[in-house]
C-alpha cells in the first residue's frame, strides 16, 4: 500500500523530460458481513439485545478490516471477520451453532479465492471450533474441494488442528430453539448463517461463509453455505458473494454463481441482479435469505427479502456501518 | 403425444370458415448420456472392449429413449437410463464405484428438474445400489436438497429403500486399480462418472448424475456431481447438463450452472458455450473432463477435452449413436 501510494506521488524525469505525477488514487479496500437473515423479530429486540449485536459485528468488521489496512489479503480478512463471528454464542456459527435433531452439532464452512477461483470447503464437522479455517486449509493443503463429516475431522487431525468437545457449541438459546420447534412439530427451522466478503489492496476479492445449518436437522442435511455457487461465490472478474436464508433454495437457484454470472454475461450493475435474484427469483419460489457482496471496483451491496439481516461494512473511504433492520 | 399429434392433424371450422391444420411438428424429445471421460486409453481398447462398453451404452439409451418415446417425464427417462449404468460393472457408478483409500465404496449422485429448479442430491452413500433413485427421493420426498453419509442412509430406511453390502460393489477390476494407484503413490485418481439429460414431450428438461467418485479417496471428499450447479443442472429456460471429469475444477467453475448462465444471460449457443467452457476455461486450469447437454429446443451437444469420452445420444429424429473417442 505505502508503495503504491509512493509511486503515485512521484514525479519522474526521463531524457530532459519531467512527467507530472500521476493522481493515483490508494486502490479501494472493502469489507462487508451478514450474521443471517434470521434476525430477531423486530419486537422482540431490546435495547440491550441491540448493543450485543452491534457491538459483535462492529468487531468482526474491525478484526477484518485491520488486516486489509495493513496490506493483508481479502483471504485473511474474511478469515478474521468469521472467526469474530464464530466465536460468539449470539450467531449460528461455531460457538453459537444450532442444534440437530439429535440434539448434536453439524457444522458447515466454505471459502473461496476470487483470483485463482481456488476453494475449499466443509460440511458436518462436529469437533471444529472455526469451521471457515478448516475450510480454507482444505483450500490450501488439499487437491479437494470439499470434505464431510469424519473424513473432513481426519484430515484435521492430520493437520494437528486440535478438536473441541461438541458440549462447547452448547448455548441455553440454541437449546431452548431446539424444543420450541420439536413441540411445534416443525421438521426443521432456519435460522442463521455468517458470512463475509472482502476486498484487498491487491484488487482480489474473497468470499467466506459458516454456519450451523437448520434446527432440528436430520439426515445429513447439507445446506448451502459449503456448497461452492449457492452460499459462497467470487472471482476477480465480477464480484464476490457470501449468502444467508433457506439453504435449499440458494441451491437450486445456484445464488452466489448466478449474481457473479448475471453481471459476467450480461454486463448489469451488482445492485441490479442481487436484488433482481433475492426479491426476483427467490422470493417468488418461497425462499427466505439474503445477500452480501462485493464487485471489483469496491462496490458493496446488501439484499435481502425477510425482515431483517445482521450486516455491517466498512466502505471504500473507512466508514464503519451496522444494521439490522431495514432502517 | 397422441392427443399432440391429433391436433396438428384437425382443420377447424368457426362459424364458416375452415381453417387448414397447422403443419405442427411432433414436440421434440432428445435423451442424451455420458458414462465418464476417463476412458479407457485407445491402445487397451480390444474390439471385444469396445462391444461390450457400446452395448450397455445402448441399452441405457434404448431404456430411457422408450420412456420419452411413450409420453414419460424427462425425469423418469434419466433414470432409467442412469439405472443401467449404475447397474453395469463397467462404469464408476453404482455397482462399478471405485475403492476409496480404505477399501471402500462412497457413492455420490444428483438429479434436477429443469421445469421447477426442485433438485435431490446424495454424498457418501455406501450402501444404496441406485443412488440416482435415492437422489430423487430426496428431491420429491424431502425438504432438503442434497443428503450425505449415514444420515442419507437413515432417510432411504426410512422410505423402505433396501441397501446392499459393500461387497455388492466389488469389481476385480477397480480393486486392482487401487493398489495400483497406492503403488504409484497417487494421492487419488479421477476415474469417470455416468450421467443423463433429457427433453420430454412436454418440454421439460432434466438432468442427472451418478459416481463412485475418486479411487483412493479420502477425507470424505466429495466432488462435483452431487453439487447442483457444478456437476448436474437443468432449467427450461436453457438447458440440461451433465459433467464429468476432475470435480475439484467443476465445483470451482460450477461448469453445469456456467454453462446455462452463459446461455441465459449472454444469449450464446450451447455448442458454443459447452465448448468454451471445456476448452476455454478448465482445460488451461488442468480441469480434465466433459459434458453432455440438451437446450430447450433438442440440440444435444457433448464436449471434452479428455482422449474419449463414453456417449452416446438418441436425437429428434430417433436416431441412436454411441462414441467412446473423438471419432
Amino acid at each position: 500500500m505505502l508503495k503504491y501510494l509512493t509511486l503515485g506521488l512521484c514525479s519522474i524525469t526521463l531524457m530532459g523530460l519531467t512527467i507530472p505525477p500521476v493522481q493515483t488514487k490508494e486502490a479501494p479496500i472493502a469489507l462487508v458481513i451478514h450474521a443471517g437473515a434470521g434476525t430477531l423479530a423486530k419486537n422482540l429486540m431490546t435495547p440491550t439485545k441491540r448493543k450485543h449485536y452491534e457491538a459483535v459485528l462492529t468487531q468482526s468488521l474491525t478484526d477484518g478490516y485491520a488486516v486489509l489496512k495493513k496490506g493483508g489479503s481479502s483471504l485473511d480478512a474474511v478469515e478474521a471477520s468469521i472467526h469474530m463471528l464464530e466465536d460468539s454464542p449470539l450467531f449460528n456459527a461455531g460457538k453459537g451453532a444450532v442444534f440437530t435433531h439429535d440434539g448434536t452439532h453439524e457444522l458447515d464452512a466454505a471459502i473461496m479465492n476470487g483470483k485463482t477461483l481456488a476453494a475449499g470447503a466443509v460440511a458436518g464437522v462436529k469437533h471444529i471450533q472455526n469451521p471457515i479455517s478448516l475450510a480454507r486449509a482444505v483450500m490450501e493443503k488439499s487437491p479437494h474441494v470439499l470434505m464431510s463429516g469424519d473424513g473432513a475431522e481426519a484430515f484435521a487431525t492430520l493437520l494437528g488442528i486440535p478438536k473441541v468437545e461438541q458440549r462447547y457449541f452448547y448455548t441455553q438459546e440454541k437449546w431452548d430453539l431446539l424444543q420450541e420447534v420439536k413441540r411445534e412439530a416443525e421438521k426443521a427451522k432456519p435460522f442463521g448463517t455468517v458470512g463475509a466478503v472482502a476486498l484487498d489492496h491487491a484488487g482480489n476479492l474473497a468470499a467466506g461463509t459458516s454456519t450451523g445449518g437448520l434446527t432440528n436437522k436430520r439426515f445429513g442435511r447439507v445446506g448451502d453455505s459449503p456448497i461452492i455457487g449457492a452460499g459462497t461465490y467470487g472471482n476477480n472478474q465480477a464480484c464476490g458473494v457470501s449468502a444467508t436464508g433457506h439453504g435449499e433454495f440458494f441451491i437450486r437457484t445456484a445464488v452466489a454463481h448466478d449474481i457473479y454470472a448475471r453481471m459476467a454475461y450480461a454486463n448489469k450493475p451488482l445492485k441490479q441482479e442481487a436484488d433482481e435474484v433475492i426479491m426476483g427469483v427467490l422470493k417468488p419460489m418461497g425462499g427466505e435469505g439474503g445477500i452480501i457482496a462485493i464487485d471489483k471496483q469496491g462496490q458493496i451491496e446488501t439484499s435481502f427479502n425477510t425482515e431483517g439481516m445482521y450486516r455491517g461494512w466498512v466502505d471504500r473511504d473507512g466508514k464503519v456501518t451496522v444494521k439490522i433492520y431495514r432502517e
